[in-house]
Parts: structure tokens; sequence; C-alpha cells
């Protein structure tokens, strides 16, 4: 046993809590290092160790170079002042896990210690953000629903994109689109910037207060919304508070009167007088035209919770999207949450962020990060190849074992963004990788979120190309590829597993291009299985149904039937950590997925 | 090498700014497993992998299981959007580590990123904090100044302290034993709670703003303020926020009128009508006289804030010690940093913690941690005997690997307390113990901190025997105990390096009672030596002081000289991550300790 990869921390990292009366605890070990693991816990006040009690944990992700366990415990009783430590065996020895490190019998004092849950230790996130299906929109480029609020110098609808170009699209565009967004299926909108701001993108904020006249009024932003919420859908807005634009008032005033004006505390101004060649105050990636905030100013901070509130009441919007969150002072998040489930519990609140960032989804930050990790993952895997199955599911098991449990199921998945180059254009035009790699995503543990114009196959660099204008004209000549985010999307929602299932890996291998999961719910069990590559393959794989029946697998996309064979005598994938009960011979074609779910015992 | 063991994340465990153009990268492997570490860095936007810094970083800590390694970069240029991945060697080969774990050549995508450094991303401790040695006083207990506010039942005196029973002492005490406090060379005070309560203690508080009048009146503690600050005694106050005394207003108004109270939502109930006999709400430590206060409603959380307002601008105070600070919201801390901070950036913030708890030290919490680690190694070293110097020091390195290196400097470190048994009576009464066990308190990284009475040897168990009153008499008949106590006071503040020196083991050893210690500035080297042990032992120990001068040390305790020689030709403790210059032959008396300081030369 490799005692030094064995690692637990009485740190939110491996032991939080799931409400007021559940508590997650886990534990790190070198993968396949160990056989058995178990968590000893007692109340520290009203029991003692002789009357601990010993649970089990579970290897729920395994990486690269580690298996993740755990286990949730009930703390009615317990919660408060629990003291614990672990039993780890594999098939030499049984050692102990305590605070000092390992020890080679009961540890019997300094063991490790978990006190009290409050209100904020626990994530919350709204029920209905786990069964959305979301769809981004960058509202220059979506539909020119009002062509009388254009820009003078807007260019004609479906020109080359560029970084200053406007094409008229606005609020008005995605109000008049409602019945194709309702007919492809997706329940959410995130919506890039609308407020005042003379750039396409709106990242350079004049205004936080208005929306931008060439996108239309506060008006036409309410009917979009009533709308939506008629059809069930929901929308979340774009909040840009690390900085905002140039030509804010706040900020020309400081060019203007230098260390006198009243805001000259609110940006982070390196001396006077202000010169906007040299740049001598913080701004975004050394960009001039935006000026850092100073969020924790207590008036920059009143100005923005106010704004947070202010949409929310007036316009009645489901949440905040939050730009560069990762670069933004905390204490601001901290507040920012508060005021916003005051206002309105249900609004949902998520994080850019392109690295891990743990410390977000602790319960008092975000509801759930832009799950870029994902993106990386799925881009190397089906759009370039660069990666075998096997490196794939590392990649992914590492965030899963890094993040809380209550955040899997809402994870913002995404395949691109206004920041990335277009998923078909990464994969060389190839749609068929395309529709494998939106397969992965719409079954994969989270939420898809769509980037307008993907359903329908258009393509572009990263920003400016990915932004172009969306082009209607193409539903009719990618009705293949249209169908097929609706059927996954039917899919996904017919399938409860998909959004509350569970995620196990039961196929990935070395230079391999297969790659098999399962969702499973304490009723329902589905397999994904995928071939990344360029020729079929034939492939035996198990199945995890505690269900004796033996039966047949049906395929949700095709309606073919496979039917269970008896357990695989070879080794299956994770066959350590989890027990097999049956197995599918099945072929999977070059870039094919199966969606594999047991019918009812009647529909077989 | 064990790839397992080696640990960064893009986590502030590991990479975390000391001041807004400072940078601290750490990251952990096997204890002994590598040679050398180095990081590779390059800013994000400005610069290319091709263009990269490479530092070599420290061991700076070294417990039973990891080696610590940190380095400090400068990043007025670079502190912005870092990109960085390390290099690690043993003998036998060279590895990488970048975000996806262990790689075997350059990484050339996927690396570590570091972003931006907000404003409280950072923590800034007051410059006094690392100066001071603290006093703690438990104010019933520790004289009294007038008998006219005494309680009517108070009892004589130094009668035996039971959990309920009165004395007498009160502020005016404190003030009348000012000359006392500063011959003994103390510099700060953490003075127990103060404010309007029925108990001896006064943790169950009936009233945030008033003192309790068998205390004083407001006044009085503004003079004892005045004579402290005017002898430069700083004094901090204990914030008991957590909770609140069953007969707090707003308690007793939810006990009377139920649901209907406009307080009801100011604590936990779990249900109504409020049954004190079964305690159907929640309480601390399932003690119904102190029920826990719901610091997440706004409410209350503005009034604690008002009342750590009110005494810093009443009556000057220094700081608050925050009673059980791990189990109160965090959401609360972050603001009262805010507010405290704004009101007087010199006060100190002060955590009770049992526990280690670095998510406290992160720059918008507290500025230091009660260390009870320190308290827990020092006693079962010193005290009980039942670890050995090799256990004691993996003990201590455990806390310091993990804690922000500029928090080091200011870790509170306590060998006794109002909630624990006294030093001398955990030692069997031994004094020569207390004495060791003080000495390294005193030359020790962080702030120690003596407890009322412990340095004229008086003994407990822990509370209510701890809690005694302060028996004056023995000042006469505790001469060499007390005169040891200023010794070592005097000795910490003339020796710059005990107070701002880096600390590094360089003896100690399985089954063994010696410990010896370095505490170096660039320009000062002080050696600390301990026996804990009950024969005397004759050791070589190195010195690691970079100049070449071979000299003289000479123990700051006794005035005794002894030579440095020759490099010892023995492998020396560490020997692996410290240069050693030179050697020191010296024989140590059972519980006997060394400070040895090389002189200037003309003094030798």
């Amino acid at each position: 046993m490799i005692y030094e990869a064995i690692i637990h921390e009485q740190t939110r990292d491996y032991i939080y809590p799931i409400n007021k009366n559940q508590l997650a605890i886990r534990i790190r070990t070198k993968r396949g290092d160990i056989k058995k693991c178990f968590l000893n816990y007692w109340n520290r006040q009203k029991s003692h160790i002789s009357n601990r009690i010993q649970v089990e944990m579970v290897c729920y992700s395994r990486d690269k170079r580690f298996d993740y366990y755990e286990v949730i415990i009930d703390t009615v009783e317990t919660s408060k002042y629990i003291k614990y430590f672990f039993e780890i065996k594999d098939e030499n020895e049984t050692i102990w896990l305590h605070y000092y490190g390992i020890c080679h019998s009961i540890p019997d004092e300094r063991v490790f210690e978990y006190l009290y849950t409050n209100d904020r230790d626990y994530l919350v996130i709204p029920n209905w953000v786990k069964n959305s299906v979301f769809y981004q929109i960058f509202p220059e480029r979506f539909y020119d629903g009002d062509i009388n609020n254009n820009p003078d110098n807007a260019v004609v609808w479906e020109s080359e994109p560029n970084r200053v170009n406007f094409m008229g699209g606005d609020i008005k565009g995605i109000y008049d689109k409602v019945e194709y967004l309702k007919d492809l299926g997706i329940n959410a909108i995130y919506l890039n910037p609308i407020f005042e701001s003379p750039s396409n993108h709106k990242y350079d904020t004049v205004d936080y207060l208005q929306v931008d006249n060439h996108f239309g009024t506060k008006n036409d932003l309410k009917k979009l919304v009533d709308i939506l919420h008629r059809n069930n859908i929901r929308i979340i807005l774009d909040g840009v508070f690390n900085h905002c634009g140039y030509f804010m008032a706040q900020f020309q005033d400081v060019l203007q009167k230098g260390k006198e004006s009243i805001y000259n505390e609110w940006f982070y101004i390196d001396s006077y007088p202000i010169d906007t060649e040299i740049v001598n105050y913080e701004c975004v990636g050394y960009y001039k035209w935006m000026p850092k905030l100073r969020v924790s100013h207590p008036e920059v901070k009143a100005y923005i919770l106010k704004i947070a509130k202010y949409w929310i009441e007036e316009i009645d919007i489901d949440g905040w999207r939050l730009d560069v969150a990762d670069e933004v002072d905390n204490t601001l998040w901290y507040q920012f949450r508060e005021v916003v489930k005051s206002v309105k519990p249900e609004c949902f609140i998520l994080a850019e962020t392109w690295r891990e960032n743990r410390s977000m989804l602790r319960g008092d930050q975000m509801d759930s990060v832009m799950n870029y990790l994902f993106y990386y993952a799925v881009i190397d895997f089906f759009a370039k190849n660069s990666i075998d199955s096997f490196e794939f599911d590392a990649r992914i098991n590492q965030f899963l074992g890094i993040y809380p449990k209550q955040s899997h199921y809402t994870l913002f998945n995404l395949i691109g963004s206004h920041d990335t180059i277009r998923f078909l254009t990464a994969c060389g035009g190839n749609k068929s990788k395309l529709k494998l790699a939106v397969a992965f995503q719409i079954c994969f543990i989270g939420i898809p979120s769509i980037y307008y114009g993907d359903e329908i196959g258009m393509q572009g660099e990263n920003d400016p190309g990915c932004r172009g204008a969306m082009d209607w004209k193409r539903i009719e000549k990618e009705q293949d590829l249209l169908k097929w985010y609706k059927q996954l999307i039917h899919i996904r929602k017919s399938k409860k597993a998909l959004v509350e299932g569970v995620f196990k890996t039961i196929y990935c291998n070395d230079k391999d291009s297969v790659y098999a999961f399962v969702r499973e719910t304490s009723d329902e069990c589905v397999y994904i299985v995928l071939n990344n590559g360029e020729i079929m393959e034939n492939i035996i794989l198990p199945t995890i149904e505690t269900s004796k029946h033996i039966g047949y697998l049906e395929d949700l996309i095709t309606g073919e039937k496979i039917m269970i064979g008896k357990p695989s005598e070879k080794p299956c994938y994770n066959d350590d950590i989890y027990s097999y009960t049956g197995s599918i011979a099945l072929s999977i074609g070059s870039y094919e997925v199966k969606i594999l779910s047991k019918q009812n015992e009647d529909q077989v």
C-alpha cells in the first residue's frame, strides 16, 4: 500500500455537508491500491469510540493516479461533532488513518473531527437546474427581430463576423424564435450580455441598468421573459461585474477629474494622470476598454448588488451567469448569493471559470460552474483524437473526483461557446464526430449547453469566427443534424437516469477509441457506448444492474434490441470496484453511439 | 519516485498570494523521495513557454509522510495570469507535473494557471502582532480591584474554583496589576469575556453592549485600555458570537412569545412550544444555557457587526478573539473582517479553533488561530513524554507545512488556557518540564500566550480547576520560575530571529528526547537545543550559518560559550535539504535548554 497516496483532510475537499442532516466524507488513495475502506465515526459528546459506527466507503471516481472513495452518512443525531477515522485494507494488511497519519492499530486519540453544519455550509441548487438543457445565445447574431433598432453601420446578416461589426440581432429576434427553441427541446437560455455597451459583444458595459438600445427595450426583455416562462423556458443573464466598459460614467468621471473624482477608488489606478495609451490602470487582459472594478470597495459592491437584485425584481430573470467569476474578489460572491437568493431563491448562479474551481461550490458562492474541464476533455478526445479513451476517462473522473457530489448533476457541460472555436470546425467539419460528442454531452452527468447554431452545423474559428449570424436557411439542409439534437434531448428528458443517475465508467482503454459508461438510479440504468474511431469494433461490455432478470436492452436511438448475456469471464474494466451481473456483446460502428436501456418486461 | 505522493493543486492550499506582488507556490512530495524541484512559469498573455522562468523550490517543512516545498516569486509583471508547471528530479529520473498529472517530457499544454490577486486574497496581519507576547486573563479570577462590585454570594479569594462560584475579580483588578504585567514583559492581553452575563465565565452573554457590573463599568474598561496603551500593551476581547446566553432579551422574547416573537428566526428552534427541559432548540454542546445564534440571518449579522464595531470605537480595543469561530457560518466572518478592519486596520482577529483550519487564514477571515495543534504536540512531548522528538517534530511540521507562510509568525501558540488542564499539573508538578516547554514556546515560530498564573506555578485540572484565583502570594516563593519567564521573554524581545526568523529542525530522532531547531533571519541565527529526558546527553549538532567565520556561540541563558567546529562527518538530520557549515559539540542536561547565538566578532 502506498501510504503517502492516502489522503483525507479536515477540509471541505474531503468532508462536506450535503444538507443539514447528511455529511459526505471522502478519502483518496493510489489507483487500484486498496481493497476496502471503512469510515468509523461516533458522536463526540454523546457517544464513544467503543460505540462507533462503521460504514464501507465506495469508490465513486478513478482517474490516472487516484481512486476517490466517498460515503454519505445520515447525521440527524450525530451531525454535530463527530469524531472519525478510517480503516483501510489491501490483500496484505489493514491500516488506520487518523489526524497524524497512518497507524497500525485502531487510533485512540487525535482522530479526525467534524463540528457543525451551518446554513451556508452546503450547496443548495434550485431543483429545476438539473432538468435543464441550456441554449446559449449571442444576441447580436441570433435573429434580427426589429430592423428599426439596428445600428446605423450594421452590415448585412451573415456577413463575415469580425470584432467590430454589427448585424442587427436583438431581443425581439429571440422572441420571434421561441417556437424554434421549443421545438428543439431546450428549456433554459443563457444570454450573453445585453446591457448598454458600444461593442457587439457588450462585455464592456456602459450602463448596467439599461438594455442596449440596439437590442431593444426593457419592455422587449420583459416580453421575452414572459413568453419564455409561459413556455417553461428559463433564462439567465450574463453579469459582467469583474470589469466595466471604458465609457461607463464612473470611469469617464475618473478619466476627466483624476484623483479628484469621487469614483477614483472604484478602479485600480496605478498613477495619475491616467494615460489611456500606456494604460496605467488595471484592465482585463491588458485591454484598455475594460477597466477592472474594485469590487472590494463598499460602494462598488453595493452598486453591483443593486444590479443583481434589479433585474430579478424588474424582469423576473432566473439567474446570472457571472463573467470571469474566478478573477473577482470572493467576498463579492458571498454577498451576491445572499442578495440573489433572498430575492428569488430559485435563481441559478453560474460562474465562468476555465479551470477546476472547487472553492466556488461550497454553498456560499455559486450553484455551478461552466465546465471547461469537460470541454477540454471532449475536444481532445472527440474533435482532435489527441487522447485515447483511457486518458479521456481519467480527465472526466478527475473533476468528478474533486467536485462535491451534489454539484455533479448541474455542472454546466459545454462543447463550445462565444469564446471557443465552433465544435464542428474543431472536428474538421466531420458531422459524425460532432454528433458523437453531442451524444456524450447530453448523456453525461450534468446539464448540457448548446451554443446557438451548432445544431444546424454552423462553423467558425474562435472569436470572432464563432460569433457568426445564425444562418436560418441551414435548417432545411441540416435536418439530419437538427433531428439528432432533438432526438437526444428527447431521450434525455425521457430517461430519469440521464438526469439523476450516477455516472460509472464501464469501458475505456489505452490506445482505444471505444468508451462506455452507465447512468444509474435505483430503478433505471442506461448504458452509453461510443466508438470514436474509424473502424467498427466488437466488444463485450459488463452490465451492473442488480436485477437478476436476464433480458434485453433496447437502443433508444435505433430501437435495436440486444440480449444481456451471462457475466463475461474476462476481467472487466473497473471490476475491482463494481460487481457485474451480466454482459452485452455488441458491434459498434465508426462514430456510432448506442444508448441502451432495459425495457419493462411486458415491453420485451 | 512515488508519483501518487506528488501533489499540487490550483487551490489556495498550494498557490496563494503573499501580497499584491508576491505569490507563494507549494508542492508536496513523499518524505525524502526527491532531490530537486523547480517551478517553471511565464506570463500567460505577454510571454511564452519558451521564455519561461525556472526557479528552484525549497523544502520548508517535513513531517512523517511528506516534504513540503515552496517558492515565493515576485510577480509585479507576471502576477496576473501565470502559467506554470513543475520539474522534479530524483537520482534516477526527471518528471514533470502539470494539470493532468505526471508526464515524462516538458508539458506543452494544459499546464497549471494562476489568475489574479484580489484585495482580499492575501493575509495582511497587523505588524505589531508578531512582536507580541500575550497574557490571557480570566477576569473573575485575576485580581479583585474593587470589592464593592463583587457578587453578593462571592466566596473568599482562592477558594476551590467550581463551575458556579464567584470570587470577585474585576477590571479594576487588572488595572491595579499593570505594573506586574509590564514587569513580566508581556505586551498584549487576551481577556476572557466581560460582557453582561450571569455566569463566572461569561460565555453566556445577556447584553453584548454592557460590561458586566460585577466586573465594573465601561469607564473602568476605558481606563484599563488607556493605561495599557500608555504602557504599550495591547488588549483583545473575547467575542462570543456563535451563541448567546439563555437570558439574552431576544431569546427570552422567543421563550415567552414562541413563534410570534420577532426574534424567532434569530435562533434554531426545532419546534414550538419551546421546552427548556428536552431542549428543542440548538445550543452549544447540548447546553441549554447557550442557544446558538442564527448568524446567517441578516438581523443577527447586523447586530453582531454593530457590536464588533462598537467596542473598537467606544473603548479602542485592539482586536477580537472569536469564540468557537469554526462552528460559525463563514459568511459572518467575511463581513466581520471588513467591518473591523475598516474601523481600525490595526485590529487583530484571532479565531478559536482546536483543529487545523487553513481556510480561516486565506486573508478574508482571520489574522490568526489559537494553535491547539501546537498545544497537543507540546503537552504530549513535554508534559506526558508520550511521543519522541521525531513524532513531536513531525506534528509541528505538519501544521507549518499546511498553514500559509505569512501566518507562521503570528500563530497563537499556547500551552494552556481556561479550557485545558494547567500545564504544570499535566507535568505532574515538575517545574523543570514546565520551564522546558515554556522555553520551547517562547523560542518557537509564532506568538506565545501565557495563561495567567502559570508563571507563578499555579496548578489545576481542566475547567473549573484551571480557573482558580490568582495566588499573588506565590510570587515570593516562585521567584525562580517567574524569573525564567521574564528571562525568556527578554531573550525573545532581544533577538529578532526569534520573532522574524524562519524555523528549521536540526535534530530529532526516534525514541529520543533531544530536540533542536534554528530560528534564522538573513543576519541572525539562534540555535535552540532541548533535552526532554532524564539523563544528560552528549550531542553534535550542525550549524547552518552561511558565514565562513568559525567562532563561538553564546548561550543566552547562561552566558556559556561554545566553539563552532568543522562540519560533522556523520550525516546530520535533514542534511538532504539544508547545507551545514559547521558543528556544535555539546552536553545538555536533563530538562535543560540552550539558546545559542553567534556574537559579534568584537564580543568574542
